[in-house]
């Protein structure tokens, strides 16, 4: 490795800040899916949270999962999932990102991010979790299973997509969301916000066949 | 929901076909991350797969997820982390990622994608499973724990960052890599490359307090 990189070890970790490594580490996955997920209590209290640890999982059927926080303190997003059994995602766009970082403070139970940050439910008779009005994709999810990661008792939460609301001019005859339309963002480490261009759509690659540029 | 919007329940995708399924689910996340996982044989025959399913998993100990697809029929990727418990991830730069997409065709088994597709291996002595030369973002992972996703039957692999090798101008003062100098390009769907352009960098968020854009 040539003088112009920097080389870190696992053990070399311990040398560094917590900071340095939360922020290092939170960067290594490259841009992140990030949406804010919309739950609601038993009492039918809202929550609405920002995560970027988002996963398509599989289309056939169709399910996403999201990894979350150990539920070491309250975690109202965790706790509403496995009391009521459902979720939302809700895409970020460019106008309310702000917004929807402020989403991650820790405000005192019972008190609605909705309210506070200032966006509005939206509810339909499909999912008794509440979506972002505000949000130009809108993904209703009922829960499938959860998964412990033992390394660091971590949650993984595996949804069913149960209903989709998408701006239809957003999406093309093949079913492709163009995320630029929606003027969706996305994430890197645990604070910084990007706009992305397209670079290009490319062919279904087959061994022996040339690329092309598809879109 | 007004007009403008397309809105699907899940029993209605059985009237779309395959296609736009497959492409509709997988825009539904949002940006991916998307990485080239580098792995090889017992033998050593090297193996090279772009993946866009991919999440930080925790800092302390540092962790990274990767789901991969059922092992019906051959997965090299799967096959070879199980059999020598260590993988790479590396950035995929703007300058490769049409080579990069290349890497998802089926060739035969044992060959290797890294010589067909046009990229170096790179090895250290930490690591059994070789880097992409070329990628300015190399992470090294050593197999944790893995967990079936009962729904479809994918798997979720959880690896241990045992080394990361980063150029460093593109690591701030306090750890932050700073995805626009490493050229880190995103991907949604399964086929569209986005390069992202920086919002803003906001602050730590807390109640009551304004958030402000620091970088």
């Amino acid at each position: 490795m040539d003088e112009r990189y920097l080389h870190i070890l696992n053990k070399d970790f311990k040398n560094y800040s917590k900071e340095f490594c939360v922020n290092f580490i939170n960067s290594l996955s490259g841009f992140k899916s990030v949406n804010l997920c919309g739950t609601s209590n038993k009492d039918g209290v809202s929550n609405l949270a920002i995560f970027n640890t988002i996963i398509h999982v599989g289309s056939k059927p169709p399910l996403m999962g999201m990894l979350v926080r150990p539920p070491v303190v309250q975690r109202d997003t965790l706790v509403n999932i496995r009391e009521t059994k459902y979720f939302t995602l809700n895409h970020i766009h460019q106008k309310f990102y702000t917004r929807a970082h402020q989403t991650a403070a820790r405000y005192e139970i019972g008190k609605s991010e909705f309210e506070v940050v200032g966006f509005n439910t939206y509810y339909t008779d499909n999912c008794k979790a509440p979506y972002v009005a505000e949000s130009e994709v809108k993904i209703g999810l009922k829960f499938r299973e959860e998964h412990e990661i033992k390394s660091n008792c971590t949650i993984l939460i595996v949804g069913e997509i149960i209903e989709v609301m998408v701006p239809k001019n957003a999406v093309l005859s093949d079913g492709l969301i163009d995320l630029g339309i929606t003027k969706t963002i996305t994430s890197s480490g645990l604070d910084v916000y990007w706009a992305p261009t397209k670079i290009a759509r490319l062919s279904y690659a087959r061994p022996d066949e040339d690329i092309n540029v598809i879109g």
